[in-house]
């Protein structure tokens, strides 16, 4: 064993990995028996009682209203599926370093051994009293809805699974702000979105949330209609839902005189499909590591590009959108994330690009310090409004 | 609210848990997006795919190596009892924050709404990826028994009850250097146990393990003895073995010529109690915050006296062990934790007071910095021997 993990290490990524990413760490000082007296036992009998007798004082006397729990079953992590709880621990541990760095939350990396939803459901239900949020992550489709709305009726955290939410916040952010570029409105555009697994149909249900003008939706077997053999309940509302114009065929039919595609299937596109978009389209090719078409070949057609990743223009990043929005769910104590704070999320998003936008600047770098004060503040207001705010 | 959380961080402890006493915090730099593709994805990819084909890399290569989880489900916090899982977190937290101050060790304190056993077990077990060990703590007896047991049995990690075993340990050792003091032989004494609940059934089990004369138990019924009437599982099997003495009546009269007092109920001993033990006797007097009697009249009648409480010489804490054990368990990977590791750490503590050893120092200060490397080499030794380390 030791050789081969001497020869791992000599991968700058593996040596970063070395003993994991983040720590927990004391953040008092116990430098003796007084302070020991008070910080743990006896001292810390007085606010055990005090929570006891009023439970809302648990936010203020513990690290719970600043900590999220990160939690995933391991059965669809990254591009790489089902490999397992073990194996997803690096992601969560990535993110929960995200949440601290971006938002300052502290939060705790959980990679659950459950299979059935009912299973899941019950593991984090009973986690719930040691987090002010839980940010369900890379979870298989269509699991991850029931344990969502499961989660989201039982509990009065705030639940979101980031694949889905986070996805379709920063997508619509980036499409307000390519409609601007190519000086077109929502409301008039027809979108075709290739994927209807977690992220796929969130961002469906985000851009029709938004008033888009149509949108259609394909899983592997191509266009998802009213109607169609086979589709599991989730598809068969969006099948309700979308597709006003009526595509019953393949993702390239569907995309002739379109205004966006967005890609989140990991299937690939030929140029001939994005060649015959509507002229000012804006494509988003989210897949990861490799997207659905390789991006200067989309700019070959299509005005405003976007993918998900770091070495291109316009990265389209669940990090812009998680770490503002945990942060206003604790700030306010909300007992939800509803629909409106995720739009309230993405204007905020949007409207830092404001008028900057260019074909290459549709969405704010992760590294923009503006981006997650931002986006609290508006998903903090939204909360309000929405009277789901605790304080 | 504001105005009497105002008053409540007027007193110092509560103005110390504001905010909690612990945070996760990133143990990598992440300055700029070329880092953030090797910490996040698509970078982070690589690890996920070799932790899933070399399972044995997660502990290389997450913080999950040096991580255990601090479980709770708040029903026997302290000498609270069952004030629920959200006024167990201070507790919980402290404990976290002893961990990494006494042995570098990542504690996650988590608290669970779980009731029977069954739930208990269940939501544990679906943790279990996410850790190298897990240390159960304040769950009540006999449930603790239960629940130990079938973690123990389901899981290749260690499990360990803390009330149940640290006390033990930290008790045992001091007995030793106690004996030390009294010039006795732990197989000529004859102890009595005041408390049948977790830490009395585990200090029972650690004394006839290392060897001691004789020993009773008394619940608060009276005396445990073979064949009373109604008791549980836990404690027939402790009358089986134990009280050769055939003691039958009160924790008074069992008293009568006794070598060892230890209290852990609650419950008060009169002074006339004391005063009949047999020349050279021992009290341990570890109800906290109370002692079962003041321990300046106690030391009238009996030459050593020790206590859960800083504030008096010979505190018997479980700080002492549990830092040290959980060291050695990661460090060689053990799968379980044995008998013989925890007799192990109650002789490595013995031996730092070693001929040191009087009746006002019996057990080392938790700030002995000796403490958690001495018990840990002792217990990692031991997990060698036993064939239980993986490493």
């Amino acid at each position: 064993m030791s050789r081969s993990l001497t020869a791992l290490d000599d991968d700058p990524v593996f040596a970063m990995h070395r003993g994991g990413k983040i720590d927990v760490n004391p953040s008092v000082e116990v430098p003796d028996l007084a302070a020991l007296a008070m910080a743990y036992t006896p001292g810390v009998a007085r606010v055990c009682t005090a929570i006891a007798d009023e439970p809302e004082l648990a936010s203020e006397y513990t690290w719970v209203g600043n900590t999220v729990a990160v939690v995933s079953d391991g059965t669809a992590v990254l591009g790489l599926g089902d490999i397992g709880p073990a194996a997803a621990m690096p992601v969560m541990e990535g993110k929960a370093l995200l949440f601290k760095k971006f938002a300052g939350i502290n939060a705790v990396p959980l990679c659950i051994d459950a299979h059935e939803v009912d299973d899941v459901v019950r593991v984090v239900a009973a986690l719930a009293p040691s987090f002010g949020g839980i940010n369900l992550e890379d979870i298989s489709a269509p699991r991850c809805f029931e344990i969502e709305d499961r989660l989201r009726d039982l509990l009065d955290i705030p639940v979101m699974h980031d694949d889905q939410h986070g996805t379709a916040i920063v997508a619509l952010a980036a499409l307000r702000s390519a409609a601007r570029v190519v000086g077109k409105d929502l409301s008039a555009m027809r979108a075709v979105v290739c994927g209807a697994g977690a992220s796929g149909i969130a961002v469906s249900k985000i851009l029709i949330a938004a008033g888009i003008g149509d949108l259609g939706v394909a899983d592997s077997k191509g266009m998802i209609y009213r109607g169609r053999d086979g589709l599991n309940p989730v598809k068969a509302d969006l099948a309700a839902r979308t597709n006003a114009a009526g595509h019953t065929g393949s993702v390239e039919s569907a995309l002739r005189g379109a205004d966006v595609f967005i890609g989140l299937s990991g299937a690939s596109l030929p140029e001939s499909a994005v060649a015959q978009m509507a002229p000012g389209a804006i494509a988003f090719l989210l897949s990861n590591p490799e997207p659905e078409i390789h991006p200067d070949v989309a700019r070959g057609h299509v005005p405003v590009v976007a993918t998900g990743r770091s070495d291109f223009p316009n990265q389209i990043n669940n990090s812009l959108a998680f770490p503002g929005v945990f942060r206003a769910a604790l700030d306010v104590r909300a007992t939800t994330i509803t629909e409106n704070m995720k739009l309230a999320a993405a204007g905020a998003l949007a409207a830092l690009v404001g008028d900057d936008a260019t074909p290459e600047y549709v969405i704010p770098s992760q590294f923009d310090e503006r981006v997650a004060p931002a986006v609290a503040a508006a998903v903090a207001a939204q909360a309000r409004a929405d009277g789901v705010a605790r304080r």
